[in-house]
């Protein structure tokens, strides 16, 4: 039980992985300029510290909406101005980094890039942290062998994030494997984040599933944010409403003292 | 999100699925009259409410510790006296039922038997509550069908109890599904006991498995301690020391008011 | 590469696990006199040599038909006399093994009661041969140990029945691991037998497949056959009809001559 | 029943998908061009009529050997033309396109890039066929999405190749699906590869699988052979040696007529 000391990653200013616990909160897929106003403002006012909002989304159906692209880069700018937060996007190809770089003060690499080990070693040479989903079916051994080939590149900013496996269950979108949590708190030095939003893939159990994910050992949750979940241009059914997404900060606020942990609280100032 | 009331069962005095947190804690195996004597009063002095030992044991390997069998029944009688708990063990083979009835004030199921619908049959016609194990692969709708074999003998007193699944992960020994634990708590009427020592099968996890059992909702854990973890005689792997138990029950304790709970407390004395 | 040897088990005269392949045919229920007869004179016209059929029957939903039980009884003598072919059915529960050892020259254990070990234990005092089917997620280490439980108890007449396995897929009903069947024909000596009724719960994937599982070196097939699929009391979804299963016959014969093997021929006369 | 037909897709001159079963064989990486050259002529020699070959390798662990890179272009260039064979190997990144189409005939894309759909996307613009191995935990569903991507780009060529899932089993390094192999035989357009070296991951179930494939429905197989299995800078466990290849290739060609089969044959000569 000789647990490992977790190195803190820093996005912009926000430190993921020391003592404070950091919400990261937006929509699924960025669709509008007026849409990712409205829930950036509200998260920010409920207490997320991180923005995640999807710009080149990887969708199982070709039909189904692949993001903004780059029509969204005007949008992200004009709101990290207006709310002073650092924001994550996910990265699907190397030849996105460049461009990307322009808006996103962290990366993600989405759980069906865990093994683009091609994509990891150029995030490797990037100086921006690199926040790696773990696989669909990607052993905990594996996925720190994948955060290694970022690290290896020169880029030590790494955190993980448990999203889910896939498993025979069929009842939730995945299988929340907070085993995982737990066990890389105590094997690795890699800050750890918990994605209640795909894990369980439905909106009534995200609440629940964050804060046990908190009392597993998370140094932080990422969620889903929709003013209207049933409207959502993408994964709708596990998105949180801005009340829901507010109750849930206070019932999370409230735990946190529990694990001799807080809050994360933002600079900036909207 | 319309979450279903939790019917309460009865064990023995011990009321699981009401708004106390009931812990449930002894040995894996019965190994000796003193043997569990001493996990008996240790357990209890840190606040478990309901005792636990294996009489008849369910080993995959034919040359693995069997159990006492039936040479435990008097140590259990005799415990049972002295610390005034109620007692749980696990049944293997309908034709034990009428013999622990002299034991036991609550039958478990083990995963193994999930699927063993003649023994759920045989239960449903006991008066005694039955704790149903998920089986390595029991989906929720089977496991919900396989308590509806008990129930409809007219047993209505069951518990489910989350204990871990089989997936491709092997760093642990099962993945702990505590999406399970706040899905059942929405979806159906019976108590949720979650049992963090096999779910891990690592005694380092499963205090902070416990914690996130009890945040997701469970109704109770389950806990395998041990005087002496490396001697035991099954699953010593994943058993507490006594230390370690009252440490979990301590933080167990703090966090139960977070989540509107408090700790079961137990009417007998030592 | 150093393959063991298989010991050949015998079911009635029928040898298992020689150089001729046998085929195990019947319903997946035995439903009615006329019906058992039926299909067991069919079966035996296109070439099977053993006959099976329910009896007792695990279902995972209550409301399903749970088999005809005794009253089947006096309908297999009658057909066991009329064939002279060898019969074997699912034991679920120790306390039937005296009266099946009445009908049946064979005990199948089904998936769901692959880890009853106080059931494998009391067929190991019996003479008969035991059909060991996979648990539906029993590792082969697990189930060579289970295999080990029926040995032990005197019984060394044990078959091992790949009949598919649980995994994320939900295309086909099970993932039919003929890995396990090549595997377990070069490292133990248990006979293989392989279900592709079960394994695929495809009637059309049943042919390819029951193919495939001669390939890999399965020493036999078990395959569900119904006058009327569609109007089956369970399973018809993955029952062959008399053409299809006399086509899939023909298949075979003609397969395994490139395997050296030749078609198990029955000894009794219609 | 139905069983839909397969639009056969042209490897060079080969043809995949119609009435010859094909063989596509090589090394795991390519090592150095004296190795190259030895086992092409081996397998061409025992009937394979695809060259396999890995260039740009990707390994789970970062310390593994990574291909040759660019290195092995020429190496390439000289064996196809002593060869005439047509030559396959794996793409990981969209940036390696351009330069493969100078070497390749066919593109494969490997089971840690089935979801990565900008690789995918960029494929489809090609005119050179793709071979798309199933992800490790791909659903079929997931699977036909993903060729899709191609298909939308314009490149009907896709041919589908199933190399064992990742299920609870460890005995085998994964779970072959074979009734996805009938499932998509009955379902899907596309050809259809099985690749029993990955799909087993030993050496002695390569052949009795290669069978079952072929029995199961596949339009071929794909085989990793190596002059010296055990001094294999990746992979070894898993390879033919040149003995094993043929005797395999013997043992599928006396097994195709069953099948209503024959053998692909080359149209080059050494």
């Amino acid at each position: 039980m000789q647990k490992m000391n977790t190195i803190p990653v820093q996005i912009g200013s926000q430190i993921i992985g020391g003592n404070d616990f950091v919400v990261i909160a937006g929509p699924c897929s960025i669709e509008s300029a007026p849409h990712f106003e409205q829930v950036s403002h509200a998260v920010k006012n409920s207490g997320a510290v991180v923005l995640r909002g999807g710009i080149f989304k990887l969708r199982t159906h070709p039909d189904s909406f692949q993001g903004m692209g780059f029509n969204a880069f005007e949008v992200v700018k004009t709101i990290k101005h207006k709310t002073q937060m650092p924001f994550i996007s996910e990265v699907t190809d190397p030849r996105q980094i460049t461009d990307l770089l322009d808006v996103v003060d962290a990366f993600q690499v989405g759980s069906r890039n865990m093994y683009n080990y091609d994509l990891l070693k150029e995030l490797g040479k990037t100086s921006l942290p690199v926040m790696l989903k773990r696989g669909f079916s990607g052993l905990i051994k594996e996925w720190l062998l994948a955060a290694d080939y970022i690290v290896r590149g020169g880029n030590e900013k790494v955190i993980l994030c448990e999203r889910g496996i896939r498993t025979f269950e069929t009842a939730t979108r995945n299988t929340f494997d907070l085993n995982a949590v737990a066990y890389l708190k105590q094997n690795c030095q890699f800050p750890v984040i918990a994605d209640p939003s795909h894990a369980t893939g439905a909106s009534s159990l995200v609440t629940p599933m964050a804060l046990a994910a908190a009392a597993a050992g998370a140094d932080g949750i990422m969620v889903e944010v929709h003013p209207l979940p049933s409207q959502a241009l993408s994964d709708g059914f596990q998105a949180l409403n801005f009340t829901e997404f507010d109750q849930l900060m206070e019932k999370i606020k409230s735990l946190l003292p529990v694990l001799s942990k807080k809050m994360a609280t933002s600079i900036g100032e909207l």
